[in-house]
């Protein structure tokens, strides 16, 4: 682990590199500059009584003719777990309903219009401990469990759209289990719910001790703030994930996440900003933050690592906000203009030559047993 | 354009960021440190007399019981014109083979075993132009232009794979003109060549007034030293152009591109990184430097901006070197074990995950006319 725990890259910068040289390092970083929210003091206020980063940008997008610009305001949460892992199911479930309520009262202040947790948010991240109770009892119907109803209750109260990543229970198909993201409509209605597509089988991190890879494909949710899709955690890193959900319309993809330093932390500001830049689209990258202690488990996994926050927001034409910081618990908002999606299409126009025809023949042969890599030797 | 011109990120960095403090903001950027080269004084000195930049850095790989390590040193490098662009064309080609023998003579001293130039590198990068004549001129016979019976003669002398980015001329093929990159093997014989597979149609850059989509697919080539793949300037863009060389077996990917300044400087470390992790192999983006003025053509683009050069290298690892500078010639070296792509690979299994049978399909159906995007609407 480092020798130095860094709040954020960002404030590190600002307190070394000079003024002029400092706008030049970030537009090499980070692209144009984002501008900074005017956010309420009431909320401001909030975030410091209740111990949370409060952070607003603004991506512009250029004036069109025919169309209205599309304002939509985006929250992004990072969070630490509430109480221990020893503590009851019920009640760690508890605290991080009322944990998630107060930063969601803190945005709903701000005006946003769309909220999305980070992946599993309502348990601690046990996966890699192989154990099965009590992690399983964290799962949930997506369609009544005690979460989406408490999410349901925060999107009518709110008016916003409230998308949920859980731990799901489905009680149609076996009792198995699946992650999950649920997407609630800023009417209360569960538009539908999207599993996580790639499943990762890293050290000790193979989820499918848990649950297997979605199946419900690339769907895309149109909500009355702009069609968004879920990509979460390990699908970010395949690219034909977010593509795919990008052709299917998506202009706002979350990508909720639970990741840990020294495994990802040089890939993950790359990763969801790609995807951004190679789709048109805006990208959000969330992140847990804090150690995990999983008391349960017999011997490894007592410290598996931190989780280092660094939510961000990324957006069509390269730019990106900066992160949330890698310690505590936050809150991003970015206001944006749906509109700059199909101008940086227009502009770059990855669509029109992305050659897809050539590409889907070329991944057919690939997937046969029998397929010859087309290597040219001397 | 930016106030303060930077020499480079990383120097700006080292010279205001604290030792520790720059240790941590290093690892957050670029991954695991890569080793300095200890490169041979004559070629350092060459280096000063010959005015370009030398940097050499070394990836490692976790040593294996059965495989011996396979390390091989690639060389990149970016360069400006040599002569102005209303010269004549024969003297402005003499001048740039000149130039470029100059620098391999360097990455021969320095042990390179497979050099790359910048695109379509014997000539002034006219695209934006719309003219025909002289530029249409600069191009060459892949098999036996002049370009490549130079390129075979450093590969002769020094014992190295030479890439070569040309603007070619196919006179099989109706006398049409193509953006090809031709890979020479380390004995001399033209191994093949390979053509860029996504055209821009970028404001000023319609590069396909010149040529069009290659036809030459994602064949890799299997030198002495590796497997390796040109993926040309803007196929950088399309993850899937990068991944189907990788399926074909690709160790190192070659991304030879010209662009600009205010258009995609914050994308350009970003998507031949994003490439590297995403398809456990090493990348190498090469980007011109310096202003072009274009002296023939009539009203516009006599000055269209700087090439901000920043060549680097990336690991599969998520790791990279440190960037050449924006504003000088350039070689770049790295030393690198491909061992680690198929350890990477086992590690974090992208491709064993892919779920690439599910995308051919999305994709055989995205393609047709009648495509109905998967929408959930309230």
């Amino acid at each position: 682990m480092a020798a130095v725990q860094l709040e954020s890259l960002e404030k590190c910068l600002e307190r070394h590199v000079p003024p002029e040289e400092l706008r030049e390092v970030r537009r090499i970083l980070y692209g144009k500059e984002t501008r900074m929210l005017d956010l309420p003091l009431c909320a401001l206020e909030t975030a410091v009584e209740r111990d949370f980063e409060l952070k607003g940008l603004g991506f512009e997008a250029a004036p069109e003719q025919l169309r209205q610009p599309r304002i939509v305001r985006v929250g992004i949460i990072q969070n630490k777990i509430v109480l221990p892992t020893n503590a009851p199911v019920a009640q760690q479930v508890a605290a991080m309903h009322k944990r998630i309520g107060d930063l969601v009262e803190a945005a709903a202040m701000c005006g946003v219009n769309i909220v999305c947790f980070q992946e599993a948010w309502t348990m601690p991240f046990a996966f890699c401990t192989r154990e099965k109770l009590p992690w399983t009892e964290f799962a949930e119907s997506a369609e009544d469990g005690p979460t989406t109803k408490f999410c349901q209750e925060l999107a009518k109260q709110y008016n916003l759209v409230v998308v949920s990543p859980i731990l799901e229970r489905d009680e149609v198909h076996g009792e198995t289990l699946w992650n999950t993201a649920v997407v609630v409509s800023n009417s209360g209605h569960v538009l539908g719910k999207t599993r996580k597509n790639h499943i990762p089988r890293i050290g000790d991190f193979n989820e499918s001790t848990y649950y297997m890879e979605g199946k419900t494909g690339h769907r895309v949710f149109q909500t009355q703030f702009g069609r968004i899709a879920v990509n979460i955690c390990y699908g970010r890193h395949h690219p034909l994930n977010w593509l795919m959900f990008s052709i299917n319309g998506a202009e706002i993809i979350f990508n909720p996440s639970a990741t840990v330093g020294d495994l990802s932390e040089p890939m993950w500001p790359i990763e969801a900003r790609n995807a951004a830049i190679a789709n048109h689209c805006f990208t959000c990258a969330i992140n847990r933050v804090g150690m995990v202690m999983l008391f349960l488990c017999v011997k490894a996994h007592r410290d598996f690592g931190y989780f280092y926050g660094s939510s961000y927001i990324a957006a069509p034409d390269g730019s990106r906000t900066p992160s949330l910081s890698r310690t505590r618990d936050g809150l991003l908002i970015a206001e944006m203009d749906l509109n700059l999606c199909r101008q940086i299409s227009d502009k770059w126009a990855f669509k029109m030559t992305g050659r897809y025809e050539m590409y889907a023949e070329e991944l057919a042969k690939m997937v046969q047993p029998d397929f010859e890599p087309n290597i040219i030797k001397e």
